[in-house]
């Protein structure tokens, strides 16, 4: 069963991230080491003790639709009201809205424990929060103070509604109308897939933010709007009035969150009973909905990428108990004459470490986004702006390579219990099923790459990545200059990869100055691979020099010995690999 | 929908395995190369047309038990019927008992086509040939002539009993009895689990080879014998007899191939209501049922080999026909103003030419061993020990590195689906849980990797791994002189990788001679991975030779300026890994 590894999310927040020293220099207000702790602690708890015993019963259960409404599986409404109460909802919210705005890390931090514990579970808070950032920002004060409050407690949930059957990474092609009614409201027609917890029986109304088309809005991502649409309209005394017309018409049957309903969501149908037409509200311009949307997705992606982090931390710690325990064979470092348990086997010493690598590597680089973010807010002047662009930098690797790195390390935890693994009882299968959403929604982790290579990696005229670069190589040299014995060539072996990484930048800069554009997309998917395999590696290096332990040092030498060499290849991917693939290419299309 | 490669494969196995060549020196009698074809177009019909259709209702209603019977899923029954009528259980069985006795290559490149279609259907009579093998070679005549006819027709069908709760890995640990009852034959006594197809509606008998111990039988592997245990005993006359004390109690839930029925299997506590025990026969030596179970091992393995790979091709196959079908946003090599099929898109067709590459890739090695197999058996002389040493060489290989591909493709599968690979119904999702079983079972891939360098490299004092690597070589040398454009610089790419599997061996080699287990196991995965990719790379290089298309050439350039070059990467990490390994393991290990 999870335990929350609280002290590990600390460590990585104060001493990886950043953290410790901004506390110091008083930049988050009263927010002490010690309050985070605190926080850290008590949300622990939560996720080891009220949220992981309830994961397999939604995994087994699932969601169930029945007449248009859809049940939650048994104890996970009751589950959220407890995490409600305890103000789990409100921990980063607005305080105009009795939020408690504690800094975006916290709020991550606390995301990859309820994700670990049951990532169906997580996700829905996740949308709602998604929700709150969009509408404080662009909603009119009318709205906010019908809808805010209740969004922040979680007495309330929101949802994202922008894809269409013919528009899934293609948001531009949406058709859903949005009407004018002349009264300041609109109506709204159409049709929304994959709306996660479109509809559930956690809270008593849901807020659903819907990207939409006005009648003369202009073709494309540029004639997109942003509407609120509540599933029952709100009395200005902030009393439920009506049901509006958005129905929930069917549950996809899915490879995993089972616990999560995901739902075909139809506007206008008529089914309220009352004109047809769901009624909503614009949020922002007319024809900016995108824009708005955008203000949140870093924050979505983020998340998202919490979430690979949070399987592979689940991953590897059932992997690593089931090694502990099972008993099979000899081996050599294992004294005594019976079996020895299966982490003393190298080959099973090998998956686990590179498991555990991964998972930190990706839990450095998400939290050092996550602390962009907040230094972004807090800090004043042209350092803020630095700020901005570097979580803008980080946000693509920290959604892509952190997913992908919670399907692998899920996939070689189901490996580690061997048979048993591929046995529904043990929940390895259930993250191995789990984790393959998280490579695919809040944007592909193609698009993440091709965003990081053409919009990211141009940033300030190409200096936000050199600026970052600059600050992985001072981490190589504090890593040499510590003379950690334990550290073995790490630091050696990350400048290498480093220069690795300048060269690889420099090249996709030229191209992008070039207007290259098949060669930034061919190269795009390895080149997010390479810049987060040294990154999260010097994150390790950073860790180990921070507390000079022992076994952080080993296990910043094993990934840049087993899994850094990989970087000189994804270097020539990058530089050598587009003119193979354009030629390859032609014998997959089909005439 | 699958459509099986018919004229792929008989390419694969002709011109990269080396069919052809030996069809025209004779070496296979009457096999002409228009018969292969003409079995290969059968048995591609057979899976495209009336296996394929019934995977989907194999997945969703998977098998069920009740009052110790079970029920396949619905049309299962009668499509064994089927593929038994039209003869294909019989294609490789020994002709004295009705088998067409024709190579091993056939009967692999057959079952690449069934498991396609349906894993969980192409699993049990992989699992019947598998118990014909082992008793054509080690049973009594007497025993021969009442099973086999009747195994090799697919009346019958085998079983594999090996696994206990605490033997899995470990078979020595088994503790299965088998008493002799003083008539000649035996009493067991045991619990086997993971028993695939060990209890099944498809035919009358089920035949259950059984490891189990004498009771005097020393501890571990010396004191294992195998036995012929039937479900049904058999008259003299043939007919069936009563019922034998062995009894399925229990389904497993699993991830995948749910149509495949894994059961819990008891052995001799009296359910059949005659005195209690499982009434068994002795197969071979006593005591020596684990080199019985050798014998087959190898065509196990590499059936499971072709299991991952003959995924690969499936997901491989449904990735491509979605991205030709589905439309998102613009590319700029499609004509035209509006949304492009997303195979335009570079990073759609990274990932697909990194499927189909990988795909090839395991089917060259695969078919180049079940070559190597069939060569062993063919010729005469000292040659046919060559080629079973190759046989033995390459096995690890198939097995390990195909199934690995076939997780690796099944998941990049579902990436190319977007948010609809995560939905049940387009079959992806299916093949990414089906695809998980096959680096576990018959051996976990660590277990290959393990017995390719201490069992393996050592072969005829290393000198039948550097006699693949001079093959490998000369691949490298014809492809460059055979000047064709479109492999770039692949010849030299190659080189460059041979180079590197050489230090790597030779490395290894050195190692074993020293005794330093610790470095062999802790580099066995990586250097298995380095072998293959280099060794199918090569294979592909062989088929841009052999027929000299663009499309063949342009696949093997991008496999070695995209997939080859992780090879240096793992010879680093065979050569320098295992100190790190060693020192980051220490942290595992729970006190």
């Amino acid at each position: 069963m999870y335990r929350a590894p609280v002290e590990e999310i600390a460590f990585t927040l104060k001493h990886v991230a950043g953290l410790e020293e901004a506390l110091e220099a008083g930049l988050f207000g009263d927010l002490t080491s010690d309050l985070v702790d605190a926080v850290l602690g008590e949300a622990g708890r939560f996720a080891s003790e009220e949220i992981a015993p309830l994961a397999r019963v939604g995994d087994e259960h699932g969601a169930l639709l029945k007449d248009g409404k859809v049940a939650t599986p048994p104890g996970w409404k009751e589950l959220y009201r407890r995490w409600v109460e305890a103000g789990w909802n409100a921990l980063s919210g607005p305080e105009a809205y009795g939020g408690q705005a504690l800094p975006t890390q916290l709020a991550m931090a606390t995301q990859e424990m309820w994700n670990s514990a049951a990532m169906a579970f997580g996700l829905g808070p996740m949308l709602t929060m998604g929700a709150i950032e969009a509408l404080d920002k662009h909603a009119t004060e009318d709205l906010k103070a019908k809808y805010l409050a209740r969004l922040v407690s979680g007495e309330w949930m929101g949802t994202m509604n922008l894809t269409e059957p013919q528009a899934g990474s293609d948001v531009g092609a949406l058709r859903t109308r949005a009407e004018p009614a002349g009264d300041g409201t609109y109506r709204l027609f159409g049709q929304k897939i994959f709306i996660t917890y479109g509809e559930q029986d956690f809270s008593d109304n849901i807020v659903h933010l819907v990207l939409a088309r006005l009648p003369d809005a202009p073709a494309g991502t540029r004639g997109i709007s942003l509407f609120l649409v509540p599933k029952f309209l709100v009395n200005d005394d902030g009393s439920l009035g009506r049901r509006n017309d958005v129905f929930c018409s069917g549950l996809e049957r899915k490879l995993g969150i089972h616990g999560s309903p995901t739902c075909t969501m139809i506007y206008g149908d008529g089914f309220a009973g009352a004109e047809p037409g769901a009624i909503g509200w614009l949020i922002g311009e007319e024809n900016k909905g995108l824009a708005c949307m955008f203000t949140m997705m870093n924050n979505a992606r983020l998340a998202v990428g919490i979430q690979g982090m949070a399987l592979a931390e689940a991953a590897t710690q059932k992997a690593l108990a089931y090694a502990n325990e099972r008993r099979q064979g000899k081996a050599a470092d294992h004294a005594g004459g019976g079996m020895a348990a299966i982490v003393h086997h190298p080959d099973v010493q090998r998956n686990l470490l590179t498991m555990k690598a991964l998972t930190q590597m990706a839990r450095g680089i998400c939290y050092a986004c996550a602390f962009a973010l907040d230094m972004g807010r807090v800090v004043r002047g042209g350092e803020a702006g630095y700020w901005r662009e570097r979580a803008n930098l980080l946000t693509p690797l920290a959604k892509a390579f952190s997913t992908d790195v919670g399907v692998e390390v899920a996939s070689l935890g189901v490996q580690v219990h061997g048979g048993m693994g591929f046995i529904e009882e043990t929940g390895a299968a259930a993250l191995y099923r789990d984790a393959r959403i998280a490579p695919i929604y809040e944007g592909t982790n193609g698009i993440q790459a091709i965003d990081l290579v053409t919009r990211k990696l141009p940033l300030g005229n190409g200096e936000v990545v050199h600026a970052y670069l600059d600050e992985l190589v001072a981490i190589a040299a504090a890593a040499r200059t510590a003379e950690i014995a334990e550290l073995g060539e790490a630091a050696d072996l990350l400048d290498r990869a480093l220069e690795d990484v300048s060269e690889a930048t420099r090249f996709l800069q030229d191209r992008f100055a070039a207007g290259d554009q098949q060669v930034l997309l061919a190269g795009a998917t390895p080149y997010l691979r390479l810049l987060s395999l040294t990154a999260g590696c010097a994150y390790l290096a950073r860790a180990a020099v921070a507390d000079r332990s022992e076994a952080r040092a080993a296990l910043c030498r094993f990934a840049a010995e087993n899994l850094l060499g990989e970087v000189a290849a994804l270097k020539q991917r990058v530089i050598a690999g587009a003119g193979s693939l354009a030629a390859a290419a032609r014998a997959l299309i089909a005439e």
